[in-house]
């Protein structure tokens, strides 16, 4: 059996779409036809090699994504044929049986546990989670990344509260779903920070109260003029360290907390004053939102199904895998939010 | 009346004990008899200046002690006359009545919320908790500042549990009581790290499963061949970057978590790695170990007045007033541990 696939050659290079051998399922691994894939800003990076050495070329990528099971390796208990999926890097429940490595044309493919930017991929079994009832496949794709990563940031790790002050840095895909949980939190005021105008008109569709440009002010002045000494919650979506900084600063002393979303490339460094700890700051990590697939993605999904927000907008115009290049090019200009990339456009 | 005090004069200066003029009491003021105190890296750091620029000199220090109510301001409803009484810099419930301005032969001298280098001394209602039956009043001392502080960190902020392994690094007073703390949790191991091979002995003797000299070995290995992956929990008590770095480093990928107990001298900076909060580790800090003196005190207090470590030992031989600058001497260079001022010395 083959499949087509966007292949990542070398870094710096754009992806190639080709066909390419699907090996025999290993136990734990399961055949899912992929109907759609998101893409975000990990694959922009991993196509740029700005995350470092990257050893696994040619490998096939995309992490987020939505389709159907076509075929269950041994030993899978999770899912069965025909169950609609979406498809995540965040590892839920489940055995994590390893990448496949496809077959092109006599070249090996390396893949991880989970790729989505291919018709088929064989994913493993604990990177897949039922498409909640009630959600689309389209909006499923949301379910993957980027409201896992910026709703379980706000909800898992910030653990906002109704009446909490927050301030989001950086208000594309990822940041937006910070916003919205925010709002849906019940936080009062949400404070939406991007230099993109376009971002900022976002933020406030999405549930910001306030938005600031960082371009035309101090950031952590303009912070404080809105809520005196400083915000109760801070997440940074943009893998700026400069912005990671301002955002623990922007907090309050005596139990102010910043959580850090976005990637940060590697090699950069991070400078901060320690005193900002002695005064009870906190800069908090997370890896997936500290979400839980199994615990988390059907209740996110409810959220997401529901008709606050325009969650609809947060995706592109859909493109054919064979855009997948115009997708990750867009992405990184930030003229698109999520791309969706739509498996029956080719 | 009047009390002898000692007295910043200016920093980089050894303090100057002097009879000074007692005030009448402001609302929620409340005029205690010390009997002991401590003292910590604060005061010396006060004393040497390195917390910047101390526009306040003259005045009066120290933050942490025991005494005897003898007279209560209008308002004070918390204490009263003859209560045993932990002063703490922490504040706790009751008024914030703001600090004395005492009167040495004509000249000012200020004074915080809470100073206890002086036998009698005005002290902010909220500063004041009783002291928990079954408690001396020498043991009391470490509820004024060492135990919410390194007890807190690790109750409060890190939230140990039984099982979760933990580092401390810098095992002074402070550390010790985190090292403590980790051991009545049930946390396993607890690693204590430490160039002072006496600061090590004590660490063996406060709970510690085992000891690393930073100065022989690179730490961040060192404790992942004791616990392969990494700690759950890091204690970063010593006040130095560098070490902060390391504490961070030195948790597990995907929930680690290392708090800031020690305090950085003013304009020092600390350099991460961003990536590493991508890993979702988190560096936490804390204003007093997130304490609640009503909350906690009787609590830690019942703790150290437990038998299970010898936690009179991490007081030191008691100095009179009138060698306050010996005392901040010796704990500078790290010779004793908490030095313990017994006013009725001198």
């Amino acid at each position: 059996m083959k499949t087509r696939a966007a292949i990542l050659v070398e870094t710096g290079r754009p992806l190639e779409v080709a066909e390419i051998g699907i090996p025999a399922l290993k136990p734990g691994q399961v055949l899912v036809e992929v109907n759609y894939s998101g893409a975000c800003g990990t694959q922009v990076m991993e196509w740029r090699g700005e995350k470092g050495e990257d050893k696994w070329v040619p490998h096939c990528l995309g992490h987020e994504g939505t389709g159907v099971v076509l075929e269950t390796g041994s030993a899978v208990t999770k899912v069965q044929q025909d169950d609609r999926v979406v498809l995540s890097w965040i590892r839920g429940v489940g055995q994590e049986a390893g990448g496949a490595v496809y077959d092109w044309a006599g070249r090996k493919v390396n893949a991880g546990g989970v790729t989505t930017f291919q018709k088929l991929a064989i994913v493993s079994e604990n990177r897949l989670t039922k498409v909640p009832v009630g959600l689309s496949q389209e909006l499923g794709v949301l379910l993957g990344c980027a409201a896992p990563t910026g709703m379980g940031a706000v909800f898992n790790v910030l653990k906002a509260r109704p009446g909490d002050s927050v301030a989001v840095f950086g208000t594309g895909g990822v940041g937006l779903n910070a916003v919205m949980a925010a709002a849906f939190s019940g936080a009062t005021p949400v404070i939406g920070i991007d230099p993109s105008p376009a971002r900022r008109e976002l933020a406030i569709t999405y549930g910001a109260t306030h938005v600031l440009d960082p371009s035309e002010s101090d950031v952590v002045e303009a912070i404080r003029e809105i809520v005196p000494g400083g915000v109760d919650l801070a997440a940074e979506a943009s893998g700026q360290p400069a912005v990671m900084k301002q955002a623990l600063q922007t907090t309050r002393a005596q139990g102010g907390r910043a959580v850090v979303i976005g990637n940060a490339k590697a090699g950069n460094a991070l400078s901060l004053d320690p005193g900002l700890f002695n005064q009870g700051k906190s800069l908090l990590g997370t890896w997936g939102g500290d979400s839980v697939p199994d615990r988390d993605y059907a209740r996110f999904g409810k959220l997401i199904a529901s008709d606050r927000f325009p969650v609809q907008d947060l995706l592109s115009a859909p493109y054919a895998l064979s855009q997948i290049n115009e997708a990750l090019t867009d992405l990184a200009a930030g003229t698109i939010g999520r791309p969706l990339i739509d498996m029956s456009l080719d």
